[in-house]
C-alpha cells in the first residue's frame, strides 16, 4: 500500500503537454488541454446534480469521447467510479448498483429499462451536459491509496464482487507496462476494447500518464482497426483472441505498416494456431496475463522472447512478483503446475465491502488467482487454465457458478452444472447440464428464456443437456471437468 | 512516503532480461545476469568481512565496473551506502564517515591517507575481492521507504549534511525521467559523470529499472564520449555545462549520428551562448534542474519546447510538483521571482540524523531549495540563481559558508567572505575576501595552502582579496553579493 501523493493525473498532463492529442474519436482529435477543459465543465455539472467527493457514482456508458470526459470529471472530483459492464441485464446491473452503495447513476439512452429497477437517481449524459455548471472542487492532488474505480467480477462462488482499483493500482500498471513495452513520443494506442473493462480503462490511464494519443473506437471492427493502424499511425493495440483472429482474416495477403509494433493480447490463453498465423504474417503479438484484480496485465512476454517462448504469457512486470503454489501451500518446482499467485502495487487492495473474500484471496499481499499454470526454469509463465472453471468467451469472463445459480432459481431445476467448450469464433462458449425436478418437464428453450431474463446474453448457455445426476465429489462439490463426459447423454438443443 | 514492496531491483532485472547488456566499461560488456552473479559473490565477500543489513557502509570509489558491482552488492544485502565524493580531502571524508556513523569503508588504492584519519575498518576493493565468500542473506524484496543511499551536500550554514535517498526516491526519479524522455529498447545511456554524484548514480538505477545498457567511463573525455556515442549507439548522455562546452569544441564541423537523441543537461543553468551553439550544431539538449535532495532531475524541458523555451529548465516531471514562494510565504504570480519549492516521491525524506534541518527544509512534503527562479504563464521554470550563494564549478557544488569556515579557522584571519565569479572553463570559480587580524601578515599563498589541506581542490578560492571590512547587514549577515564591489580594493594573487 502506498500513501504517495501525486498531482491529479489529467490536470498534470494538461499542464505538461497541453497541445498533444489526447484522444481521437470518430476522426475528431481532442488535445489534453481540451480534454481537461471539457472535464472541468463536466465536473461542474456533476457538482450541480449533487455529486460529491468520496461518493460511489455509477457509470454505464459505451465507448465514446463523452465517456472519457465523464470518467476524468469524476477523477477531478475525487469520486469513486463504479464502472458497469453494459452487456449485463438490468437485473444484474441493479444488483451491482445496490451492492456498491452507488449514489447516482450516469448512463445514456438505451438503458431505459434499468431506470425502473433502481431507486437511486439516474441521469443520462445528454441530461448531464445540459445542466448549468456549478463551481467544482477539484482534487489538485491525489493519494495513490485513494479508490479510483470499482469494477465487478464474479468468482467461483457466483456472487459478483466489486474489485477496488486505486489510483496507485492504475499508476503502477501503466508504469510496469511502459518499462516492459517501452514508450516513445510516437506511440499511439488503439482502444476498441470496452472502457468498462480494465483492458480498455487501463489504456485511458496510460494515455494520460504517458501523454500518449488514444484512438478510441465505439466497438471493435477489424476493417476499421486495420484502417486506423495505417492512417492514424497506431503503434499498439489491445486485443483478445477473437479480435486478433478477425484481424488476421481481414488482412488476407496484406501486412501492417512497420510503425505498428505491438498487439497486446489478453483475455485468456490464445490458441497456438492463431499465434502461428500471426508469426507467419509478421504480426508482433505480445501475450499477456492479467485480470481485473491486477488492473490489467501483470505478466507479459518481452519482445525478445516472443518467438522462442511462443505460448508463454511471459514474466511478471518489473514491479510485480509471481509464484506457483501447490495444493499443500508449498512452492511448485519449475514446470510443476499449481495455482498462480501474484503480488505487486498494481494488485487490488481488496473487494468492496467484502472483508472475508478479501482475506481469503489476498494473503500477505499475495493475490490467489485461482488460475492454474507453471513457470519454466527461466521464469516464464505458462497459463494452463483460468480460475478453476472460468470460461472466457470473446474476452468476457463467464463464471459457471453465476449461471448455475440462475438456473437453480428456476422452480423445475433440481441441479445445474456449467462448463465451457471450445468455439472457433469465441474461444469458448458455456454449455449447461441440467437435472430436472421429479416430474418436471422444463425445456431447453424455456431455460434459455429464463437465462436471458437474468443474465447478459454472452453468459447464456449455448446448449442444454438433461441428465439424471451431476458428478460431485464426497463433499458434494461439483466436478465441472467431468461434465464433458455427460455430453452425449442428454443433448436436446444446439 | 510510500511503503510499497517491490522485488530487489537487480535480481528482478536479471530475471526479466538476463542476456541484455547491463554495462560497457572499457569496451567490456557485462550482461544483467553476469552483473547479478558478480554482485552476489561480492555480497558474500561483504558478508565475510562483517557487513550487515541496515548498517551504513562507506563507498569511496572511482567510476569502474567494480564500483557498480559493489554498489549493487550493498543493495542486495539491504545496506545503506554512504557514497563519498572522491575529490574531497581526507579531513572532509573523515568528517562525513563519522557523521554518518559508517561502520566500514570500502575504497581503493589512492586514498591511503584517509586510513590514518579514521578508526573504522577500511578495506580496498582488491582486498575485498580476495576474501572468501560467505553465504549472503539477500533482500529478495525491498520496501520503497528503505534507505538506499546517503550523499553529502553542504548548505548555506556550511555544515555538510547527509541526504537520505530511499529506493522509492530512485525508483520514482527513474520513472519520472522515462515518462518525460521516453524509453525504448534501443536506448543506451553514457555515464561519464561521477557515480558518487546523484547525476551518475541515477543512471545506474535507470539502467537496472529500464533494462538499459550503460556505457560507463572512468572520467569524462570529450573525444572518447563522441567516439562512444558513434560506435556504441549511445542515445542519451548526462552532461553539465563544461562537458557540453568541450563536446561542442571537439565536434568542430562534425555532427552526431541520428540515433543520439538527448544531452540531459544538469548542474546549474547553462549559458545562453552554449545553448545557441548546440542549436546550431543540431545537438539535442534537454535542460534540467535538480539536486541531490531530488534524486537528480525534477524539472526537465520536454522535447517539443526545447527551442521555443530556450533557457528554461522546463516543467516538473509527472510525479512531481513545483511552486514559487515569495519571502512572505505567499505564492508568486507568473514571472515573479521567488524561492523554488518542490514536492514529489523523488524528494528526499530528510537529512541523516538532522531532524532540525529536515524540519526546516521539508515543510508538509514541500522541499525548500533555497534556489531562486520564476515560472512563466505556461508553467515553465526559469532558474535565476542557485541556492542563494551556491557556486557551481564544473558541475561541483561549492558552498561559500564551508570555505569561509575553513578560512576563519586560520589564526591570522579575522573575517572571510566567498563568492563566485564567472569562468569560461568551469562556469564559476570561488574567490575569497579576507580581513586579517590586527598586525597579522598572512599571505594569499599561505591561505591557499591552508585551504588545500582542508578542502577539496575545486573548493579552494582562485584569488584572495585583502580588505578592511566585509559588507554585512544589521544582523551581521554577510552580504555576499556585495563582495564584488571590493574586487579591486585588495587583489593580491590571481
Amino acid at each position: 500500500m502506498s500513501s504517495e501523493t501525486m498531482p491529479n493525473f489529467l490536470k498534470k498532463r494538461a499542464l505538461l503537454t497541453p497541445d498533444r492529442i489526447a484522444v481521437y474519436f470518430q476522426n475528431e482529435p481532442i488535445t489534453f488541454r481540451e480534454l481537461y477543459e471539457k472535464s472541468i465543465i463536466s465536473a461542474g455539472q456533476l457538482t450541480s446534480i449533487g455529486v460529491k467527493r468520496d461518493q460511489y457514482i455509477g457509470v454505464l456508458l459505451k465507448n465514446h469521447i463523452d465517456t472519457v470526459v465523464i470518467l476524468f470529471a469524476l477523477q477531478l472530483l475525487g469520486v469513486k467510479s463504479v464502472i458497469l459492464n453494459n452487456r449485463l441485464t438490468s437485473k444484474e446491473l441493479a444488483w451491482q448498483l445496490n451492492d456498491s452503495k452507488t449514489s447516482i447513476l450516469i448512463t445514456e439512452s438505451g438503458f431505459d429499462e434499468l431506470k425502473q429497477k433502481v431507486t437511486i437517481p439516474v441521469i443520462t449524459k445528454d441530461e448531464l451536459f445540459a445542466v448549468p455548471t456549478d463551481v467544482p472542487v477539484i482534487q489538485e492532488e491525489i493519494n495513490l491509496d485513494d479508490v479510483c474505480t470499482i469494477m465487478y467480477t464474479s468468482g467461483t462462488t457466483g456472487n459478483p464482487k466489486g474489485v477496488i482499483q486505486t489510483y496507485g493500482n492504475h499508476w503502477w500498471s501503466s508504469v510496469g507496462s511502459a518499462l516492459n513495452l517501452g514508450y516513445t513520443e510516437t506511440d499511439r494506442w488503439l482502444c476498441s476494447v470496452p472502457l468498462f473493462h480494465i483492458s480498455g480503462f487501463s489504456i485511458l490511464m496510460r494515455g494520460v500518464i504517458y501523454g500518449m494519443p488514444i484512438i478510441l473506437h465505439h466497438t471493435f471492427d477489424a476493417e476499421q482497426a486495420i484502417e486506423d493502424i495505417r492512417t492514424k499511425q497506431v503503434t499498439i493495440m489491445s486485443v483478445v483472441g477473437t479480435m486478433l483472429f478477425r484481424i488476421v482474416e481481414s488482412l488476407k495477403e496484406a501486412q501492417l505498416p512497420s510503425h505498428f509494433r505491438c498487439f497486446l493480447l489478453g483475455g485468456g490463453p490464445a490458441p497456438l494456431p492463431l499465434l502461428e498465423a500471426c508469426l507467419e504474417k509478421k504480426l508482433p503479438v505480445f501475450q499477456s496475463y492479467g485480470m481485473t484484480e491486477t488492473s490489467s496485465q501483470i505478466v507479459t512476454l518481452s519482445p525478445e522472447y516472443s518467438i522462442s517462448k511462443l505460448g508463454s504469457a511471459g514474466k511478471p512486470l518489473f514491479p510485480s512478483q509471481l509464484k506457483i503454489l501447490l495444493a499443500d501451500g508449498k512452492m511448485a518446482a519449475p514446470k510443476e503446475a499449481g495455482e498462480i499467485v501474484v503480488k505487486g502495487p498494481n494488485v487490488t487492495t481488496g473487494y468492496l465491502f467484502r472483508p472475508e473474500a478479501t482475506k481469503k484471496n489476498l494473503v500477505e499481499g499475495w493475490f490467489h488467482t485461482g488460475d492454474i499454470g507453471y513457470v519454466d526454469e527461466e521464469g516464464f509463465l505458462y497459463v494452463l487454465d483460468r480460475r478453476s472453471d472460468l470460461i472466457i468467451s470473446g474476452g468476457e469472463n463467464i463464471y459457471p457458478a453465476e449461471v448455475e445459480s440462475v438456473l437453480l432459481s428456476h422452480p423445475e431445476v433440481a441441479d445445474a452444472g456449467i462448463t465451457g467448450v471450445e468455439d472457433e469464433t469465441w474461444g469458448q462458449v458455456p454449455i449447461a447440464f441440467i437435472v430436472r425436478r421429479d416430474g418436471a418437464s422444463v425445456s431447453a428453450s424455456q431455460l434459455q428464456q429464463h437465462c436471458l431474463e437474468n443474465l447478459a446474453k454472452y453468459k447464456v448457455p449455448r446448449t442444454f443437456h438433461f441428465t439424471e445426476l451431476l458428478p460431485r465429489n464426497a463433499a458434494k462439490k461439483l466436478l465441472r471437468r467431468k461434465l464433458y463426459e455427460l455430453i452425449d447423454e442428454g443433448r436436446e438443443k444446439e
